[in-house]
């Protein structure tokens, strides 16, 4: 195998971002990259390395009062006609450019050059985060080597534009049904209209004010929002059927059953039935090491305070099992997925030299 | 050709039901029994017969003051495990037996039996009713043969359960849009959701207060209801666009582009397309021919007062060409299009004997 991943290149956190975006990664195709990475960390005598599927883990042993995690997944979304990538000035183009192979980076950087972190570190470089939470390596960890997630404070390198994303919103979906009795539509009177019926629920979604919660001074700002409807059976029907599909976005301080229950009352009348659901994950900004970790940021980037991240994050896995956790990357994550991905290398530097300070 | 409309069952009403109900005949596979047909009708030396695809034309030339039309079509809905008929008691069972084969019956029957009606007579035993409108068999022969349809009133034999249906309401068809700004919906107010904004639209439905209009003694109850809704991009986004499908039936009083103008006027502010429409017809109580239609069916059936046709029928091609027409059939509409479609062997007769009081 001709790694790209040289010993120069490891040494750059901008050339490794252009090298780890220059092996294609779409979810399910990681096994390359994973190849590389391994290898990487294989060679370096003061890690342990391990493996599930095209998962990487490595820690270190140091014997150190507290663990924390830095973690990163590997895969993309589809290509979009955007690599391999190009510079543009201090901008970097392409796909992963943001999402995450500007995070990602940061951690294959230090793994490879800091032999002796101030806290003994576990890297994580797994698989599928863009896919079905079936596949996604750290769903796969947790349930096989949830050992391996123990920890004091995780950092997964999101898009976070620089700044720290703060814990996670759950998110929530549900299906509210609305029924009727079918009748030619040339008789309606024989029938009672479904479609319209669910004017009542659009009408709760509508008039519905959605909670502020500010939590560690991240203010979380929940949504309650249609996501689709669909409802009718032909021309000349009058529809029996009319299911609206609901998103709650809900604040970390409400768990997934509260959430639930919340949903439940505003619709209460209608049948709801919940598709998926999945918890969010408080701040964790009071962990000694995410004070130490915000203190680092903060001398080395812009100083501006953590904000909440407001999209669902594989944080709330380590939530779940305990860890405090954030986000924290280089990238925009407004551009995430887009054709136009990309990263300001500034902001590379800035992410790297924080990690460095924090760990080294 | 081995037909089954021998001169036994040409001479009887329900006879020949029966054997057309058993000639399968779903909408473009009408052939067959238009040959049945063709060649029945053709043996009479007092008919002119021409055809035009699966529709066959049929009219004497006796020089009579007035022409009337019978007309039914040959087609009928998909088979549903209802086929061959099947009696029991004094009603017959299967596909069609309904719409419109025991309709049809009362008119081969007449063509067969009277060489010499009161009126001049065309009958029309047509295609591809129960499809879209550019397969109809009279929407044809009004394109192709214009002249053929030339008459004082018609009669299209649909089922009516014995009664008179008088006219038709119109129907059409628009698709109203709402629109709205896409957006994550982990931050949902950066953008606009058009599913919400369906709201009004549906409300403006539910508040909506159909007429009633009374025209020749028929009273035609008006209606607009959403047939169809759908929107929703993914179940992570704000989606930015969500159709309203509408169905306005409109009493025969209105045209076409007035009831266009009265939907753009209940859906103001909205995008509003028409998909399709279709003219009412008047109920044309008041033509000679159907005051003495109207007198026959009164000695022969029940007497109920004729009564408006809420359901678009092929009478409206006859009204748009100037020519007065009503629905009559034996057959009940409630079952039309059903499994369980059947018809009563009595009203058959007295069908018969209506049409029979009033041509022969």
């Amino acid at each position: 195998m001709d790694n790209p991943l040289t010993p120069p290149v490891l040494a750059d956190p901008v050339a490794l971002t252009r090298a780890l975006v220059d092996v294609e990664s779409v979810s399910g195709a990681e096994k390359y990259l994973a190849d590389c990475v391994e290898q990487v960390l294989r060679d370096r005598p003061y890690l342990q390395v391990a493996r599930l599927g095209n998962t990487v883990m490595a820690r270190t042993e140091l014997g150190r009062e507290r663990r924390v995690v830095l973690a990163g997944h590997l895969d993309t979304v589809p290509v979009a006609d955007n690599l391999p990538s190009r510079v543009e000035g201090d901008v970097i183009y392409g796909c992963g450019t943001s999402d995450m192979k500007s995070g990602v980076p940061l951690a294959l950087h230090l793994a490879a050059t800091v032999p002796a972190p101030w806290y003994d570190v576990t890297y994580f470089f797994y698989e599928c985060e863009e896919v079905e939470s079936e596949r996604n390596g750290l769903n796969l960890v947790a349930r096989a080597h949830p050992e391996w997630l123990t920890a004091d404070f995780a950092v997964l390198l999101e898009p976070t534009y620089g700044g720290v994303g703060a814990g996670c919103q759950g998110s929530l979906r549900a299906v509210v049904t609305t029924t009727g009795v079918r009748a030619h539509s040339a008789r309606a009177w024989h029938g009672v209209n479904a479609i319209h019926a669910a004017a009542d629920v659009l009408d709760r979604l509508r008039r519905y004010e959605p909670r502020r919660v500010t939590i560690d001074g991240c203010e979380f700002r929940e949504g309650l929002n249609a996501v689709g409807i669909s409802g009718g059976v032909a021309g000349n029907v009058i529809p029996d059927h009319c299911e609206v599909v609901v998103n709650y976005r809900f604040a970390p301080d409400r768990s997934e059953a509260e959430a639930e229950a919340h949903v439940r009352d505003v619709f209460a009348g209608y049948d709801v039935r919940l598709t998926d659901s999945a918890p969010g994950a408080l701040p964790g900004l009071t962990a000694p090491p995410a004070v130490e970790f915000l203190a680092a940021v903060a001398r080395a980037g812009d100083g501006a305070p953590p904000a909440a991240k407001l999209g669902w994050t594989d944080v709330a896995r380590f939530a779940a099992l305990g860890v405090p956790a954030l986000n924290f990357g280089p990238g925009d994550p407004n551009l995430a997925h887009t054709r136009e991905e990309r990263v300001e290398i500034p902001r590379i530097r800035a992410g790297a030299r924080a990690l460095r300070e924090w760990l080294a």
